[in-house]
C-alpha cells in the first residue's frame, strides 16, 4: 500500500517533463551571473535547481545572497535530464518558497575533530557520509529480516530486563526494578531456546547493552544484536544459516546500496569475492597457522584482533573458526562428543582485518550435563531452573548465533570505527546527544 | 536466498507421495487396537502420523504405550492427502526416532491458573493458543516494516540510554552509566526528528519501558513501539499515514493470520470493517459525543478506557479524535494556529473497545515557542540544546506517532490483557523467566 504524498528527488526519473514541488535543505549552491545554481537534498537524493535570471520573480532570484547551508525550502520547477548534472536530471526553477534560513550552521566543508562531530551528531548525521553509512545500515537489517522471514524464521522479541545474570555481573547494566534488581540483557539466547519449543526457527533483533569500559573503535555499550535460533540443528548446520546469511546480506549491500557505497569509496572488489563455501578451519589448526606464521600463540587462548586478522589473511577471504577449547566457552556451549576439551562453537571472520562478525555453536541439550556445566561455573541452579527445563521436556539438538549490526555495517561500509555505523552511538565517555 | 534443511509440517502439500522426516513434538495420541496416531507438531503447525501394526517394526508399534505429551521425536513416514485429518495430510509412519521421552509435563490440556501460567512462560507458550498469538505478532511486525519500508521511510534505531528525562523521572528506569545518571528511554521520537532532516522519513521500532506501579492488564514495564516520523508533513498528512499504516495491518493479518485468527476464535467481521477513510473527530466534538451519553465529562481533561469506548462505539469503527487541549499534551507539540488553547495532536482508537492504539501529532518547528514552552515545563533549556538546534537550521513542518506493539496485537487477536502479546512479558510483579 504506498502512499504518495509529495514527489522526492529519488521518483524525478519517472517525472521529467513534469512541474513538481521538491521539498528539502541547501546542500550547496554557486552562481555564474544571470543564473545560479542550488543543490537541493530531501533525504532521497540531491539534485541541481537551475534559477534563471528573468525566468523567476526577482524575489526569488535574489534568494542567491540569501540561502545558506542546511536553508529548508520548497522548490517548485519542471524536471529536465542532464546527464551533467548529479543524479541525472535538473530542475528549471519556477519558485522557491523559503522556510527558513539557517544561520551559521556550525557544520561546514571544512574538516572538524571527532568530538566536535560527536557533540553534534544530531546534525552530523545530514552530512552525505553519514547519510550513507545509515542508508547502509537500514538495507543490511532489511536483508537480515528478509533472509530469516523467507527462511521460516519467527521473529520473537526476546526481554530486556532479566533477573540473572549468566556471564557475571561486570559487564552489566543495572537497575532497580520495583525493589529488586534487573540486569539489561546482552543476548536473548536463552530465551530463544525456549521459544525455538515452539516454533522451530526463530530470531530477535533488538538492542543489547554492554557495560564496556574500554574505549576502542570496536566497543559500543549500547548495539544491536541479531540472534537466530533453530531446533533439530547441529554445528555443520548452524555453520551453513551463518554462510547464507552473510551471503544474502552482501549481496543485498551489493545490489541495493551501490550509491552509499560509491560514495563512501568503498573497494565493493572485496565484498564480491565473498561467496559460498566459506573457508572452515578448526581451532586447532587455526592455532598451528598462528604459530606457522611466527606469533607465539598457545592452545587454549582467546583470539584477540590481531589473530583473528592472521587467520582470515591465510584464506584470503570469509573464514568460520570452529571447535574451541570448552575453558573459554559458556556453559550453554555444547562439548564435542569426539573430543571434551572442545566445545561445538563457531565464529565467523569477516575479511580484510574486520574480524569476528558472529559467534554462535550447537547448545548443550542434556539436562544432567548443562547441570553439572552450571555448577562448574559457580551459577545459580535456581535461577536457571526454567532454562534447565528445556532439557527436561523434549529436549532436542539445536544451535544458534549473534550477529553484532553495527560490526557489520562497519565492515560493508569499509569503517574503522563503529561509532558511524549507529545514529547516536553511546560509548563510556558519550551519553549525549 | 532459501536454504531447506528438512522438511516441515507446513510443506507436506508440497510432498505428497513421497518419504519424509519430520522433527518435532508430541502434541497428542490415541489408540485403536491394531493402530495408533500421533499427533505432531513442529512449530509450523501440526499433523497426524499414523502407526499401522505390522507396517512399522514392534518396538515402533510399542511406543504408543511410552510417549508422552511434549516428547521430541522425528517421524519418518510417506506424505497421504487425507481430508479428514488436521492440516489435510498425514504420515503412514515407518520409523520414530525418540530423541528424550517428556516425564511429567507440568501443563495438561485441564485449566491452570495465571500465576501458574506465568511462572511457566517459557513452556507455556509451546500451547496452540500461545504460539498463534505469537505468530500473530511476528505478522503484524513485519507488515509494520512492510508498509514503511515500501512508502520509502528509512529504518534508524534510536538510543535506549539518554541523559534526559523530557516527561518527568516518576516512570523511568534508572541506570547508573559509569558514574553518570542514565534513563532507559520511553520513547525515539526527538532522536527521529533529529533523522528526518537527513532522511526525509524514518522510523524506530524497539523496546521502550516504562516504570509503571499500575497492574492493569493494559501495562507492561517493557514494550514495543514502532515510531514513524515524516520531515514536511503536517497534521491531516500524519492521520493519512496513521490511517495508512492501521489498514495495512489489519489486511496483512487477515490475509496471512487466516489460521491462526481461527484458532484464537476472533471475529474477523469486525477487523473487514477497518477500511479508509477513518472517522476524525475533534477532542472538542468527542467531549459532546460523551456529554450526550450522560457521561459528565468536562472538556479539558483526558479521556480514560470508558471514554474511548464511548466515543469508538458512537462511530462504530475506527476514529481518530484530534486537537487536544495544550495543557495536556506534551511540550514539543504544536500549537493550533486557529486556538492556541489546543494543540495539533492525534490519537487513534481501535474499535471494540480497545482504545488507544496510536498516538502523535504535529511537532513545534518554531525555535522561540518551543523555548517557550520548554520553560513552561520547566525543562532544561542546556538538556535540550541540540534538540532545539533542530529549530534552528532549516526547521521545517513535521509530525510522527507511535503505535504500541503488544496492544494492536491483542486488537487484532481480541485478547483482554496485554501479557499474552509478548513472549516475555514484564510487569510490576514479574521479571522471570
Amino acid at each position: 500500500m504506498v502512499i504518495v504524498k509529495h514527489t522526492y528527488i529519488a521518483d524525478l526519473k519517472h517525472k521529467v517533463g513534469e512541474e513538481v514541488t521538491l521539498h528539502g535543505w541547501v546542500y550547496n549552491k554557486r552562481s555564474s551571473g544571470k543564473i545560479w545554481f542550488l543543490i537541493l537534498r530531501d533525504g532521497t537524493g540531491s539534485t541541481q535547481c537551475v534559477v534563471v535570471g528573468g525566468q523567476v520573480p526577482d524575489e526569488v532570484f535574489d534568494l542567491d545572497g540569501v540561502l545558506t547551508q542546511e536553508s529548508s525550502v520548497s522548490v517548485t520547477g519542471v524536471v529536465k535530464e542532464e546527464k551533467r548534472a548529479v543524479g541525472g536530471y535538473e530542475l528549471e526553477v519556477s519558485d522557491i518558497r523559503v522556510h527558513q534560513i539557517a544561520q551559521n550552521y556550525p557544520i561546514s566543508k571544512k574538516d572538524h575533530g571527532t568530538a566536535f562531530l560527536m557533540d553534534n551528531r544530531h546534525l552530523w548525521i545530514r552530512s552525505k557520509r553519514q547519510n550513507a553509512v545509515l542508508k547502509v545500515r537500514a538495507e543490511i537489517i532489511r536483508a537480515c529480516r528478509d533472509f530469516l522471514d523467507s527462511n521460516g524464521f519467527v521473529n520473537l522479541d526476546t526481554p530486556i530486563f532479566t533477573a540473572n545474570a549468566c556471564e557475571g555481573t561486570t559487564t552489566l547494566f543495572e537497575t532497580d526494578y520495583f525493589g529488586q534488581k534487573a540486569f539489561l540483557a546482552q543476548s536473548g539466547q536463552l530465551y530463544n531456546e525456549a521459544n525455538i519449543m515452539s516454533f522451530g526457527k526463530v530470531y530477535c533483533f533488538g538492542p543489547t547493552f554492554r557495560a564496556e569500559k574500554s574505549k576502542t573503535r570496536r566497543h559500543l555499550t549500547e548495539f544491536w544484536m541479531l540472534e537466530p535460533e533453530m531446533a533439530y540443528c547441529d554445528l555443520d548446520e548452524n555453520m551453513e544459516w551463518a554462510e547464507g546469511l552473510i551471503c544474502h546480506i552482501v549481496d543485498w549491500a551489493l545490489h541495493r546500496c551501490k550509491e552509499q557505497l560509491d560514495s563512501l569509496e568503498r573497494d565493493t572488489s572485496q565484498l564480491r569475492k565473498v561467496k559460498k563455501p566459506f573457508a572452515r578451519v578448526s581451532y586447532t589448526d587455526a592455532v598451528e597457522i598462528l604459530q606457522n606464521s611466527g606469533e607465539g600463540f598457545e592452545w587454549g587462548g582467546d583470539f584477540g584482533g590481531g589473530h583473528e586478522t592472521i587467520i582470515s589473511d591465510h584464506f584470503d577471504g570469509p573464514v568460520i573458526v570452529h571447535r574451541f577449547p570448552a575453558a573459554i566457552k559458556a556453559f550453554y556451549m555444547k562439548r564435542d562428543p569426539e573430543d571434551e576439551r572442545l566445545a561445538l562453537g563457531m565464529d565467523f571472520l569477516a575479511p580484510e582485518g574486520y574480524g569476528e562478525m558472529i559467534g554462535g555453536g550447537e547448545r548443550e541439550a542434556d539436562y544432567d550435563t548443562l547441570l553439572r556445566n552450571l555448577k562448574q561455573h559457580k551459577l545459580s541452579e535456581d535461577a536457571f531452573q526454567w532454562y534447565l527445563d528445556l532439557r527436561k521436556y523434549g529436549t532436542v539438538p539445536h544451535s544458534g548465533f549473534g550477529l553484532g549490526l553495527e560490526r557489520t555495517v562497519a565492515w560493508i561500509c569499509g569503517l574503522s570505527h563503529l561509532r558511524e555505523t549507529i545514529p547516536f552511538p553511546r560509548m563510556i565517555y558519550r551519553l549525549e546527544p
